[in-house]
């Protein structure tokens, strides 16, 4: 027997441990490789890393060509930033290497519009050296776009679209709180903003695949951030905040066409929050609305479409696609393969 | 300028019309052939038979031979009923012509399960010719299956899956009240479910769909059906319903695996009917619950998913395929094209 998916995994941060953990419990991924910048990682069994607890008899290494050779893998599962810009020499060494590459990179998601020539560039290497480049996750990836985008096809007409995304924090990584401004001072948050930019990335990318995939032209994205409040003193497991101080974020991004908007995102990510919920309007005919409540939860929820698109990258076209491209992603049961049954 | 997609419609009962009468509205979409086998539409424009008030400037006829010629269309959109082996011969002719298909027949949504024969048949008719054939709808081919295997993408696990959809008859057409057995006794319900079954067709293959898609190997399906009584005297637009006499079925399928129901389906249509909804529930990691209010309605949805599968069937490779096997489909804005750019 074999395992059907070698993979290398590409960034052992929050989530690319979590990826880690996951495939050491899939008889179906076996890891062929471990890349990671961090100097403390470096030289240790992943599994040590990824907090296993056990070997998984792969050492960490900082130089990503050691590993990155043409035929390693099935797969690069590339989880180190939201960046395309950042993370394009990443990708571009995966990619001359011959390597599919799945990324949680945000930017990668549907990077025609904010990134059109590093998205061409990478579309060029990726067909060049025969290899499929996908950037997925929950969000981008699933609640705001994938989802939305399947809705419609029980639709005679689509006049707007809006998503909703309203989650707690609270139960979220300190990380995570520390991105969207938790225990900051208004004045605190609105620096902080102008210096480096608060907010989630990806709206942009999730209404440019919504609107392109419809049929609609765009005039403007819009994207408005600002900071959510706490009326009363709280604390989370990890920061103090004092009434009247940030407890999170609120994000409104629209695309516009002849003036008006006809994609909303609104996404809310505050510690203390009520009802959180995904929830998908629907303006046409039929209306339809629909409702995930709690919402869809974002971390194992970005492994797990990580892991799920492997088969349909392995099997697609070389280029660069988004999930939009590929047969519909889903779970399925990992299985060990016979012997030499998966490279028929 | 030109229209993109040239398309026969074959079968002008309530949902060919409702096809018909979409299709005359969208600038995409070219009717170049109507077939149907009632005398009573023979001869007459097929505008006059949808009821859309004006002339299409096709007579709809009754011989399928005249109009499935090679090339004649890009697409044959078929809607005559949903038994496989009582349409076979209909999709026989479409794929001998060398003509995609895209049917509203539930059998055909997924037919490996309980018509393998016919379906082997059918994707060897479809590779010979090179014919892609597709069967979709909104049930089989929307809420109880493409839409909760969509689902699990964002699960790293999935134990079981329930999918409830809640419908008010009430709202519906004179027909289907009927096949839903609204206004008949208990003992005319039984007797009719004993000679020519009542229920719902296609939830055999939305569960086999999902099993198989899962990789989750099914001993048996099951499929249970009871009335649902009057509570108190009703009436429908169409019919009365004394108090105890039958207002709807309610309809349960089950898959199991090592006797235990991994799959289960529960479907209700009937009169007077309480929060009908769609909901879909996952039990896994993590779990997910999502509903939709209202529930998608089936006619507009059913139509909307035969119109919105179209660009990707006429761009799939041959074969008999499932909705899983092709790019995620949605709807798009119809447009019309230069002339010529639709043949490139």
């Amino acid at each position: 027997v074999t395992r059907e998916f070698r993979v290398v995994q590409y960034g052992l941060g929050a989530i690319g441990r979590m990826v880690t953990r996951a495939l050491a419990e899939r008889p179906d991924f076996q890891l062929v490789g471990v890349i990671d910048s961090n100097p403390e990682f470096q030289g240790l069994d992943a599994g040590a890393v990824a907090e296993i607890g056990r070997p998984l008899g792969m050492t960490v290494t900082g130089d990503p060509q050691k590993v990155l050779r043409a035929g390693i893998a099935d797969v690069v599962l590339h989880c180190t930033g939201s960046s395309l810009p950042a993370v394009y020499p990443q990708l571009e060494l995966c990619l001359r290497a011959g390597l599919n590459v799945v990324s949680t990179c945000e930017e990668l998601f549907y990077p025609w519009r904010r990134h059109g020539d590093l998205a061409r560039r990478l579309a060029a290497l990726a067909e060049t050296h025969g290899a499929t480049l996908l950037g997925t996750g929950v969000n981008p990836g699933f609640v705001m776009d994938v989802l939305p985008l399947l809705v419609t096809n029980v639709c005679l007409n689509v006049e707007r679209i809006s998503v909703t995304r309203v989650l707690d924090a609270g139960t979220r990584r300190l990380p995570f709180q520390q991105k969207v401004g938790v225990g900051l001072s208004q004045g605190e948050f609105q620096r902080r903003h102008a210096e480096v930019g608060m907010g989630h990335v990806g709206l942009t990318e999730s209404i440019s695949l919504l609107a392109d995939s419809l049929g609609w032209s765009l005039d403007t994205i819009t994207n408005d951030i600002e900071p959510v409040l706490a009326e009363q003193s709280l604390s989370t497991q990890f920061l103090d905040v004092p009434e009247g101080q940030v407890k999170g974020i609120r994000q409104i991004a629209q695309g516009l066409s002849s003036g008006s908007p006809v994609i909303t995102m609104r996404l809310e990510m505050a510690v203390d929050t009520v009802d959180p919920r995904d929830v998908i309007e629907i303006e046409g005919t039929p209306p339809l609305r629909l409702r995930i409540d709690g919402g869809v939860p974002g971390d194992p929820a970005t492994v797990a479409a990580l892991l799920n698109a492997v088969p349909g990258v392995v099997a697609a076209r070389p280029g660069l696609l988004s999930p939009r491209d590929l047969p519909l992603p889903h779970w399925r049961v990992g299985k060990l393969m016979e012997a030499g049954a998966n490279r028929a």
